[in-house]
């Protein structure tokens, strides 16, 4: 038997979060789905229910005739389902136990354990989607925001699909002129062949180029903007955390599984998800006068991507003061000149020598004066031009953006080679190369083993 | 309008524990569901759907439109649903975003947030299921063991509700017949009265006896048996924590929510769920020469009803040793004599003066001898006679513990006022409280109070 056989076994696998709640759901795709969950569900018979319907009953140990949950079994019959497959959900009653006994049970009558990523990995391999809705499919659930979530709905929706296929069709047709000019050369000159592949090869080149333009603020939508709050002690860094934790803004990140000891806290700012970084850190060394830890901020500085340097106006500049300006000099940062409530002692004049007026903020953070201004940078600073363009299609994700950086390389090369006067059927390749790399985005030309990394970073159960 | 209507609302609750996971559950019940759920759904027209069908389609923001996720929504109308209401599952793509986005949607347009437990309570309300029914849904899905899984399905099929209602017919037959013999006192005598409440107070009282009798195992299988670990450096108890940890034995208890700081470790010992208690001590102290940490001991053989001494029979006798066998003298313990391996230098007729010979084991936790011996004697403890009687009815929760002892003294007093010729009008109440504390038991006689407070404590999308 061929060994792809294998990849339309049939798979079972707990779809929901792990834990103890209401529902869980374990989850069957493949042929035999209906012949296995038969065996172990006392209910209707299900060979004769309609599809796509919910059916009340039991899951028995056929061994000893127990009862092991009482359960609400979901019947999908291919191919208008999740994988195209036959598809059974057994909605139980949660909790740990029963649902591992249930999956367990499965198990010993004739599924296997499905990889992570697998069901949709299916979904993709029988046609239903292509790799960027798979990959939205994850996006979608480890969205931190709102603006994170409708980007990954948009490129499930296939908006991303359509961009790269429309482009691909560009350069398809290029490529199929081309190969007639060659082959009926009376019709045309070498010319006018180069000159029709330079002009696609740009416009081509153009729009990756506004579409890579999205990956940094997709990139920070995705993943969070790691930042850090540094400072000398009793400045304000506390208050803003607080400020910042509070108000609705605090992410609940319930990281599932085992990594329960790095619980990351996320905020949301005006739609950009904030990593804060060392915030344990923070409440030591506040309202401690002895250390200051700047090497301690240096480590946090480092990790960050942006950072908030938080100044005390009402004292003038310490050493240590200038010691962080000097460390975060080459970071997106903002100088939050904090404690406007009180006098002003510091040295403004002073401050311009160090650093730019257009990253300063006054703030006081305890009577929440200028707070609005910092959130408005810091939206600013991250979604400039395209804030409110909401329908942008983005790039999120570093696989799409590779690939879309060799697809731009190609073009380089297409476009220096016809300055350098390289022959036709040699720039052809180059532009072939390019609808290569497109084609991986979708999946339409990518290799197996992209495929199967892809999918083994994706959860369990989907 | 009474108050009682907003018993009735349409409410709606994440069903699936909290976390990133491939299909998380949106659940709806009451009149409005549907109604509420066309608002932002598209797809089918919901109102044409067979009840109990699955419907492919995308919640959408009415308001602006956008996608917010692919689902699938199952409809089930009343009254063949869990809690005999409408009731509307959205089967989303998963992630805490898309989740609680689609749950703010649907508390914008007429829902409001069930409290915990609400769907089971209406499940009550509405006479599908009883207390004790409604408990076990909660018991199944904090279970830990197969075995309390088992006690937990049991009493969900009802067979603590069937020997409940049994027990109060019987009182309730007996009450009758008591009222037609003092309404025509010519048909019988007091005496004849006094016999039949007697003799049924006592068969009534025996059996609640026999299920009170199961309520020990019944909490230890359903909270599991606080088991310390403990013994003086280096003599093996890391090894037996291990031991006990491996081997398919941990289990694994994701507690969702907040309370992520403690992590319990549970062990599952032939069907014992052992619930282990400062295990972190045990590392701390292992291979250190220095500290005994008896203190620390002590505070963990408090909390714990089961103590594991381990003792190492290659060595003498320590004041240490001498101390925790003293220490733990009134608790359920087991003794282990460690390093069988190692020539035996610890003086056995002096331990024999200390403590009982059914409470030692010798192992060799090195080589895994005697470690099944342990773990026999772990099960006997806690099973002795009942440990194969796998369908007996199990008492688990201290609430209905707390009501049968309540009954058994009623009845208790049934028995004593006869005895002191008490006149039958009198021993009448003290029966028919015998009646209403069993009612509560499932829920025919429970005030609002009690039902409010049971449900409280179930967790949240139940």
């Amino acid at each position: 038997m061929p060994t792809t056989v294998t990849e339309f076994d049939t798979i079972t696998a707990i779809s929901t979060p792990p834990g103890e709640g209401a529902i869980s759901i374990v989850r069957l795709s493949g042929d035999e789905s209906l012949a296995i969950i038969k065996r172990v569900y006392r209910g209707k018979d299900l060979d004769q229910v309609a599809s796509h319907t919910i059916n009340y009953g039991h899951i028995i140990d056929p061994k000893t005739d127990a009862v092991v949950d009482e359960v609400m079994v979901s019947v999908m019959r291919a191919p208008k389902t999740f994988t195209r497959e036959d598809v059974i959900e057994i909605n139980c009653h949660g909790g740990i136990v029963a649902t591992n006994r249930i999956l367990q049970l499965l198990m010993s009558y004739g599924t296997r354990m499905a990889e992570p990523g697998e069901f949709t990995k299916r979904a993709f391999l029988n046609g239903r989607i292509d790799l960027t809705q798979a990959e939205s499919v994850m996006d979608l659930i480890r969205a931190k925001t709102d603006r994170a979530m409708q980007v990954a709905v948009d490129q499930l929706d296939g908006s991303l699909t359509h961009l790269i296929k429309n482009l691909r069709q560009e350069i398809l047709e290029v490529l199929a002129q081309v190969e007639v000019n060659i082959d009926y050369p009376e019709y045309d000159t070498d010319e006018m062949t180069t000159r029709i592949l330079l002009e696609k090869a740009e416009l081509v080149k153009a729009r990756i180029g506004e579409l890579l333009q999205t990956a940094q603020q997709g990139k920070v939508l995705r993943e969070g903007l790691a930042t850090a709050i540094v400072g000398r002690p009793n400045v304000g860094k506390s208050s803003l955390l607080n400020h910042l934790l509070h108000e609705d803004k605090a992410i609940v990140t319930d990281v599932a599984g085992t990594t329960r000891d790095v619980l990351e806290e996320y905020v949301n700012v005006r739609g950009v998800p904030l990593k804060l970084v060392d915030t344990a850190g923070i409440h030591d060394t506040e309202d401690k006068v002895e250390k200051i830890g700047v090497e301690r901020s240096r480590a946090a500085i480092t990790k960050a991507d942006l950072i908030l340097l938080v100044l005390n106006q009402s004292e003038p500049l310490t050493v240590e003061d200038r010691e962080l300006i000097t460390a975060t000099t080459d970071k997106k940062r903002i100088i939050i000149l904090n404690k406007t409530d009180l006098p002003n002692l510091l040295d403004l004049n002073e401050l311009q020598t160090l650093v730019n007026a257009d990253e300063v903020i006054q703030t006081s953070i305890l009577t929440s004066e200028g707070v609005t201004d910092l959130e408005a940078q810091i939206a600013k600073l991250f979604f400039g031009g395209i804030e409110n363009s909401q329908s942008t299609v983005m790039i999120t994700n570093a696989r799409q953006i590779g690939l879309l950086n060799q697809a731009q390389q190609s073009l380089d090369e297409v476009i220096s080679g016809i300055a350098a006067g390289m022959p036709v059927d040699l720039v052809q390749i180059d532009m072939t190369n390019c609808w290569d790399k497109l084609g991986e985005i979708t999946g339409d030309s990518a290799p197996d083993e992209l495929i199967t990394e892809l999918f083994s970073q994706f959860c369990l159960g989907k």
